[in-house]
């Protein structure tokens, strides 16, 4: 096991990397004392598979503990559902010492980490995470949050964790096209952050793709600890945690503009981190080759980089001067100078925007 | 002006009190340099009396500015209307780095502090408290919450305000039994942390009653300075912050068992602190001249000291039972060893707490 640690005072919590980890859960817990009862959320596709394993494993430690399902789908994190968790917990009595357990996605994660802080005032909770997206960004951090009808993670709260428990065997029954999803955020970390991280991507590209367990131990636990180094030097993201959102000021216009529907959250990133680094290139920041060796990662990894045709790009600028990130003043652009290295900009002239949008 | 400060790292506040100050507010914000956008959030009545005063005063300071009326009464202390909140900000684009106003009592600020807390992650938010118990009690020391149908204040955080803004001069529109009724968490103050001040409800009692400029800044001042001394030391209610819930645990049963609608706040924790003295005289903590020293000063403010003899002792036992306090564990009472000192006392024998209930 790799253990990591995001340092942020008394706020602190570990992260746990392994392999075949999950049935350790139980007994991982009953050493943090919280109080003896715990509900797992979920939605039934994942409790189906590690419902079991994990239930058994913390009643084992456990005297009491219980689960609500939510049901599948982005759709569901809403302000409804965390009402309707809200009521199963008071109905089964939780109290203020008491801990929930995320085990699924970034849906399942997001949702339990606004509840947990919403309950009582803020009640302890635990990430499990089953999808490589999940594993290596939305359960680490803190940012915990529900759609609203108007926008979405719209309602939320900075919350963290007390414990991180990633299995990575969980990505054996992950569907490939969500695995590849999760790596658009691996490639991200090496560009903002690590350039021989992005190298090793490159080279070990054959062993990820075949879920090598060294190898995904390897990009789970370097992401993690690229993300940690963010999050402890800005919680709150007020100043430099923003280059996390690479490929995300595109990405998220992408996704509001084909409704989440037709791309995963990485596929829209993977082609926002691709123009984002032509919007570099055309501001005359990053060479002609970062640019290309971006592109050709995601190629590797089989993530879209160009935008399709039928998307207009006066559709994307309006969402991006929609953004909740936009709106404090002027939209900001995460743009790479080099692999491993990028800036916060603001301040681009709509034009290169434009430029950076349209298909050359 | 009196300001007093709420010590809390990065998260300190000034409470500012003084008489005829509330059109003072828009200059105050104007100078924190929030966002230009600013929405006032309160209910009708109160509005009808204030509101002119506070959007002239933010319109000077301020290019936009806009409010959201929440209907009367602590049913709307809820979910739903803080959804209707949240849909009315995004509707008129609040930015991250913009402000809340609660315009109001307790009700308001609660509702406000929780949007204030969810919205995008967290906005900042001013309290202009009106109401003595807001003034004294709800608006220091950011808990913030609405209601669930199977429990008051379920759903909520801990999150402080950017400032207390407190306009004594509020209090000559409240009707009195609401003065009254805050008067009673004024009594407390001096119960739980300061002979004298208590000393000085008893001898200025007709000033006070009659709205005396000076009495009512002086308690209001004590009142809020004792609130930010406690929650200085423990913000999220680890530990002696439980002082503060001297009369509560019998209070809030009272209020429970009679559905909120029989008694006033104040009124029912007049009763409990009472009752919450006689059981520390049947505990032999307090003697008997401490236990009719706060029966007479909750007469002196014409409130309630007896548990009406309708009022079944086995439904309070129960309903302090499933407390949310009470939850973690056992019951907890905080008890008066004298007049300025309180201690948190646990493993009471319900024997004890059946006798302290039941009219002698």
């Amino acid at each position: 096991m790799d253990i990591l640690t995001v340092n942020l005072g008394n706020r602190s919590y570990d992260i746990v990397i392994g392999s075949g980890i999950l049935s350790g859960i139980g007994e991982k817990m009953r050493q943090m004392r919280f109080s003896p009862k715990v509900c797992v959320i979920s939605n039934p596709a994942v409790f189906s598979l590690y419902g079991d394993t994990v239930m058994s494993s913390l009643e084992e430690a456990y005297l009491e503990c219980f689960h609500v399902l939510i049901p599948d789908g982005e759709e569901y994190k809403n302000f409804q559902q965390s009402y309707h968790v809200v009521t199963e917990l008071l109905g089964n009595k939780l109290d203020r010492q008491s801990c929930l357990v995320a085990l699924g996605g970034g849906v399942i994660g997001d949702l339990t980490g606004f509840v947990a802080s919403v309950y009582m005032r803020g009640i302890h909770f635990v990430q499990l995470p089953t999808t490589l997206l999940a594993q290596v960004d939305s359960s680490v951090g803190g940012k915990t949050g529900v759609n609203h009808h108007l926008g979405k993670n719209m309602i939320g709260s900075f919350y963290q964790p007390r414990l991180v428990w990633i299995d990575t065997d969980t990505l054996r029954t992950l569907a490939q096209r969500q695995f590849l999803s999760g790596m658009a955020e691996v490639i991200k970390y090496g560009v903002i952050w690590d350039g021989s991280f992005f190298d090793y991507l490159m080279r070990k590209n054959q062993k990820i793709i075949g879920l090598d367990r060294d190898a995904l131990r390897t990009i789970i636990k370097r992401s993690c600890q690229i993300k940690a180094a963010v999050v402890s030097q800005d919680e709150r993201e007020e100043g430099m945690r923003a280059i996390l959102n690479y490929g995300h000021t595109i990405g998220h216009a992408i996704e509001t503009e084909t409704n989440y529907t037709r791309f995963l959250h990485g596929e829209a990133v993977a082609i926002g981190m691709h123009l984002e680094a032509r919007l570099s290139r055309i501001l005359k920041i990053a060479d002609d080759g970062t640019v290309s060796r971006i592109r050709e990662m995601l190629d590797v990894y089989s993530l879209p980089s160009a935008l399709p045709k039928d998307i207009q790009c006066n559709a994307l600028f309006k969402h991006m001067s929609l953004d909740k990130k936009t709106l404090e003043g002027q939209m900001k652009f995460i743009i790479p100078e080099q692999i491993g290295k990028v800036r916060i900009q603001t301040g681009v002239h709509p034009d290169d925007i434009k430029e950076a949008l349209n298909p050359a």
